[in-house]
């Protein structure tokens, strides 16, 4: 720690003399040591990746799955705080519910996003509260296609044709960032992600077969089985 | 502690540079001095089993019961401050009481223990709070079966095939990640997580026969008897 | 005071390190610091015993008076900082007019003393308020029978056979635990809550005959006089 | 000051670790320097009588009294810092008016002085408001006969057959307990009260005729002049 | 300063362990940096004098002067923050206008003091605030007669005969004390107070020409020109 | 910096012991870093002027304007932090046109003025706010003829016939107490008024035609172009 | 960092000796570490040109690009914290449906950057929040013509021919001081805004060809091609 952050890292609505949130940094940390997840763009869809860490076989499946339906063609999965996610998804599906009430359907995922970013933004600029723990790839399929967004906790949010967070996230970067290719079909996609998934894991860790879903143009949604993804894999 | 963890510990709204929260750490640390509970699901239904501590004879029954009903077919059992459990058991009564007003009857228990666990992730992001100092399983019977959850200082929730709380929660689970068989009777998983509670008591400590409670797929829902308990046991 | 113990005792809602809520325990210090008083069922109801300790004969006796009826069959008696147990008290009062208009009569005390708790709860929980200092002994009759419940500053409650508060607690929990008979007659009951009481008085200090009350299980209240209580006790 | 007292005085919603609230110790400070005051009650009526401390000829008559009517047979006299004097009195003037508009008469003093308590007890439990720096003497006459109560900046209130606050409580207090008889008539009371007044004063202090008002049970008050009071006393 | 003061000499809600709240004895010294004003009553009204510093011949008359209506027959001078000054003032003549359309007209002044003074006790009290850094001297013909009160940053009120605020209080007071005389005519009071005023003056400072405002118990309402003034002294 | 003076300067709310508000005067600071703008009453109107700093010449020309227009007859020039004036500009806009509503014109300047100086004073007495980096010059005509104020961060205000803010108000002032004479014409004071502007630039600094705008009493609003500027004072 | 500044950058209410806000200062240096992007007029309308820093090509397009439009003939590019940007343009969106709902178009362009320019000014006066770490280029075409402002994190708004913010403000600034023309065509305008650009460069840096949109006096509003700029540059 450089020699006076001390003095600006313990209040939100504080500026470090060099224009930093430490806040928000701090947060990032909490996503950082979250399991790794990531998202895909291939030919006719999207895909959402996620690692599987080892955890007690005394837990329930569906407690375990990282991959969450916000709505019919829209997905997301979160790294950091698990009770901060839980929240920032809930928000998601009432905004995604008025929207439907509105307008019929869900007609363009960014703005969705935009709004649990906006929320998420305002737990860095106000007093009293401290910003979410959390960063979330959101991918699914609206009137302009297969959209892949991420958000931080800062509540920056950009568009991806790829993207990655979590502990792995630097690696599974680097590994895309050579080997994707915009017109891969959903199988070579999912190699591709398994595959950067994989190089971003400590050596003599323990793989698990990763969660899969992917989000189809013509609009199905589909969970893979861990046995369909080791046969894929193969 | 470490150097400079002072800085960050004192102010929930306050990450600390690693991305950790500490006072939600030292809720935590509420819950492990509370007395050792656990949570069982078997092949007709689900089990919640209480440490009993020695308490004063003048204690009357009902007051030392740690085992509480929430509505006909949930119950729960709490670990840490006391004064704490009982407003988010208040609160997860109300709550029922809500949903069967809407909708005639509680229809989903995930439901309901998200929305006493969004109750405690709140108190970990505003100021001007302190979290809850207590963990929670939650079990019961609705649609879907047998449901068996718990819920920590944090807000996070997960759903178990067996889990436990409390002062021996680290025993309990090494127990019954060996020992824990889904197709258990209920008798056997009686036997099973009481074994379980032993295994975390301190040598010499005293033993005295825990609360079991039973809620059935059929929908009933039993307390045992210290005798009943005793004759299972044996 | 341990070594960084002041770090976590100045604002009620941060936990120390070790899960411990600092301010809670002050104010049970207040507690501790109040006159001895103390609650017994017998075999026809519910006594209530509090010392009487010397005080300028300027006072007007019931300014003296420490036992206090909340409703026609519900009495309490407090210890610690004496303002804030009339708010409590009053609060108390206000809870039974409410369910009175509600119900027709008080159904439950143990709802009424849930209610006063849960005031005393949410004093340990918010920032910019500070914890009650005060315990609370509640007596009386309902449609269960006698009832005998205490509450302290964190607002944890209990039922009891027979329970007491203040600077004599430990030495009368003592006592009553060895000599305590759940089938005692009234006489026989107030005798054993006057030894407890003495045996709780430092060596030399003024004994002055206590204040004594009984909530018999046929619904009359009596207060006894001091000569009546002297000629029980010979 | 002891060591370490510091830590827990500065802030009215923490309490010290042997269970102290020192601002209101602090407040009680305010008080001590205020003019010495007394209330007593005889065969016929209660007496106020207060301490009249050299002050500049330039001041009106009427701005030197301490003695307050609150409603016809209600009056009050205050020791601490004037300006919080005068907002509790209004405050329970405006109490009065508004028992009187409910019932037509103030039917009971004790119910006034405990509403202007419980506004002296929140502003000891609160955060972001000081204690009163104030005492309060009530006398007057109801339903029940002669009332006398004091309060203190703790919120406290007892009823008393005579008492005192200001500098010379307890000088004057140690008097009355020697002195003070029950069943004095109003002229023999005026006696022992401006007795124990002259009692509480420094060897060398000026001398100066008290205040005395006198609120009889039939329900006259009367204000008695310099030269009643020099009569009488002789 | 004495040792330790600083410890509770930041927060107007905090008394010091003395009794003493150091934020309004620090807002008293902004009065007494403020010019020097006095208030008189003779025979058949009441006066208002005010020292004028030398400052600027660019600022216009009005600017300077002190002395301020607040309705027909009541004025007031001030001593200390002007802008303070401005909003008490202001204050102080909306409570008039509202009287005014309750009774027809001010009916006492007293009254009217007591609701600005409320108001400055009041900053005293709460967090969030400062106290208002003024004295003020009111002056005026009601119902009673003439009257004569000053208020100070703590809110105390008193009624005078003579009194006097800022920077030349304690040399005013002193002269008054002496010299004031109840039975005077105007031109004799106007005689006194300017020698006071001047008996308050620095060695070699400059002497101007005071404000001199008269409200006669006819209800007339004269301010004085320099040339009349200085006639009348002469 | 005097010694102690940091504990005092850091909270609005706080007096220093000697009866300062820190802040107010920190906030002077940023005016007296503010350019230089003058205001100057002559015998058929009155004049703002104000100086023109060297500045990128790629920025437009209204933006450099100091001068403002608040209503037909009324203008006004800031000094100080940029964005703290306009929002109290728009204030005044505001507050004007309310007028116009209430009484078809804008009556009486002084009211203007003082609603925005209330609302500067605000910030120097509540916590949570700082106060406005910023001091006003007022001009305008109304029914009481021409008339000038000024108003700094404290929220005083003051009536002038020539008045000056921002870096170089001692010398403009110095100047003007020499020099002003009230019965000059426009073009007198216009000279006057650019001498004293001049007075006050550090030696070898850029002078460049200052903005000067002229409210006259027949009611006609002008600004003057630099020909005519320059032509008028040659 | 000077010695004792940090006392008085901890707090956005608050005013350093000097009379600066440092939490102002440091939002700033989030600008400067923000991507450059400037603003030109020219004959026949203005331009908005922003930096494209490299960035990952696994990046959507869209995500990439800095200039956004806010109405039909407004746009904008932002420098600093991307969340805070995206907040700040999207207020500006809703006042401009708000003016449009009123007025059916937007009538001036300078009451949309006020309006925002507000938004951020009273983010700099108020406790508990901090500033917004951004500064925004409007350019527009208007009923006055074309229109080019910036606002900073201090909240104020300029005017200009041309400008620039982010990291190359003033290398961008001084090439524009010498080379821009106020009457130069599109295309040459083109070539000085990416030339300027590119003076900013470091040495080394990989130069990617710019964003530039054009908003012109027809009320045409053109987002160039790479290919196009490429061309126009050459």
């Amino acid at each position: 720690m450089q020699q006076g952050q001390m003095a600006y890292d313990r209040a939100i609505t504080v500026f470090s003399p060099d224009g930093r949130l430490f806040q928000v940094e701090y947060a990032r940390e909490a996503v950082k040591r979250g399991s790794t997840a990531l998202g895909i763009k291939f030919k006719d869809g999207v895909l959402l990746i996620s690692e599987k860490r080892p955890r007690s076989k005394l837990m329930e499946q569906n407690s375990l799955e990282k991959i969450q339906l916000i709505d019919d063609f829209v997905g997301c999965v979160t790294s950091g705080l698990g009770a901060d996610a839980r929240v920032l998804i809930d928000f998601a599906r009432i905004v995604t519910q008025q929207e439907k009430v509105s307008y019929g359907s869900l007609v363009n995922i960014e703005n969705l996003v935009k709004k649990v970013a906006d929320q998420m933004q305002q737990y860095t600029q106000y007093g009293g509260v401290r910003p979410y723990g959390v960063s979330i790839i959101f991918a699914g399929i609206d009137q302009v296609g297969a959209r892949l967004f991420d958000s931080d906790p800062s509540g920056v949010i950009n568009e991806y044709k790829a993207t990655a967070i979590g502990a792995g996230r630097d690696q599974v970067l680097n590994y895309l960032e050579k080997e994707y290719k915009e017109d891969a079909d959903e199988k070579t996609a999912i190699g591709i992600g398994i595959a950067a998934l994989k190089s971003s894991m400590e050596e003599g860790a323990e793989y698990k077969t990763p969660e899969v879903a992917s989000i189809r143009s013509d609009s199905t949604f589909k969970i893979f089985t861990k046995e369909e993804i080791e046969k894929l894999v193969k």
